[in-house]
């Protein structure tokens, strides 16, 4: 979505450590210690306003959510959102998505949401897709093993890339859904604020993928025990 | 297609063995003598009434066309429209899916088209979607390697199965499109019967998948040559 640009967004979120992290490198392998607890983290990359986290934030005590985008502006839009609830269990992080693996440790993670990213439909913007091959790479290094990344999106074209990319990456493909509103099992769905008002208009698309990660190795003896 | 059975077609077909091949495990490994040359052999598993196979054995005179149906009176339909045709580039059989090992080498074809497969909706049914993973493996052994198989259906449960199977069974997925009818880059698409006919109610999706099969080794020596 596009914002007019507020110069002043920067200050009022750094004000505000107890909701917001703007500088998540501190916190790699630590997550747990903001949260006061060893529930399972999920993240959301790109949450734009917010609405959907703070929902799942509010289902889920029992999970801690932390919601990341990268520009302040809409970021203080979800922050407003969530000021004045109780929510321990939800953190905001101002971050690029490149990032990732500077502010969380490998296998951190519990899960991933990409929801409606921006499609950067030219060819040359290829790379800045949250679904491209150096992305990937990153959510399977802070995911768990067996560990699912859902993305859901409006935009068939991007949704046609990802699964291309997804499968060339290797991904396991546990579900898809060509048209989320209109079928049965996803009752739970938390919609977003840009789901909400654009999905009259076409089929919400849905995957939900894990990766491919090493297994430990264990050395065997003579006698095949490990 | 939900057609009345014609008891007398499966003599007629048995009458016209120059178009219709009705015992195709006397041809395996053989397919090119049938065909009296050596170009690439296209099937199609289940052509229903052909018009698919015999549009692209028209447009395609370098191509053997083999269209496989296990219907007679299906099969019927589709030898009438094309036995006033020249097309010495097409071939139906009379098959069932289930037995393509039987009448054709491994690595003997060259693409595969599946085209508005039925769905087989019930969950108990699964075994016999032409996506299955016992079908998946026909096509992989009979495929030469690198080649293609090209998916299209409008049923979109069965797309989003054949997501799922494709990539459990490590296909590679190189397209997928959504909307085929409104996607750029698939001007050659070849319409069968009941995709004119349903195609505006829906979206038509298609994909396009090849199968990893095993390199052959390469034993090297001391000095790293093979």
């Amino acid at each position: 979505m596009r914002l007019r640009n507020n110069p002043d967004a920067i200050n009022i979120l750094k004000a505000h450590p107890e909701h917001v992290i703007v500088e998540p490198s501190a916190y790699k392998g630590r997550w747990h210690e903001v949260f006061q607890n060893d529930h399972p983290i999920h993240i959301e990359i790109g949450m734009g306003k917010g609405d959907f986290i703070i929902e799942s934030a509010k289902r889920y005590p029992e999970i801690n959510f932390i919601g990341i985008e990268m520009f302040s502006t809409v970021l203080l839009k979800a922050y407003n959102k969530r000021k004045d609830l109780d929510l321990p269990n939800l953190m905001f992080v101002k971050e690029d998505a490149a990032n990732l693996l500077e502010d969380f440790e490998e296998n951190e993670i519990d899960r991933i949401y990409l929801n409606f990213s921006d499609p950067w439909p030219k060819k040359r913007h290829e790379k800045r897709r949250l679904t491209y091959e150096s992305f990937l790479q990153e959510y399977k290094h802070i995911l768990k093993p067996h560990e699912h990344l859902i993305f859901k999106t409006d935009n068939r074209k991007l949704f046609e890339y990802s699964i291309v990319s997804f499968t060339r990456f290797n991904c396991h493909i546990h579900d898809v859904c060509l048209d989320l509103h209109n079928s049965e099992g996803y009752e739970d769905n938390i919609q977003t604020e840009y789901e909400r008002k654009f999905s009259p208009f076409g089929p919400i698309y849905r995957i939900d993928i894990s990766f491919h990660k090493n297994k430990p190795i264990h050395i065997k003896n003579e006698r095949g025990e490990s």
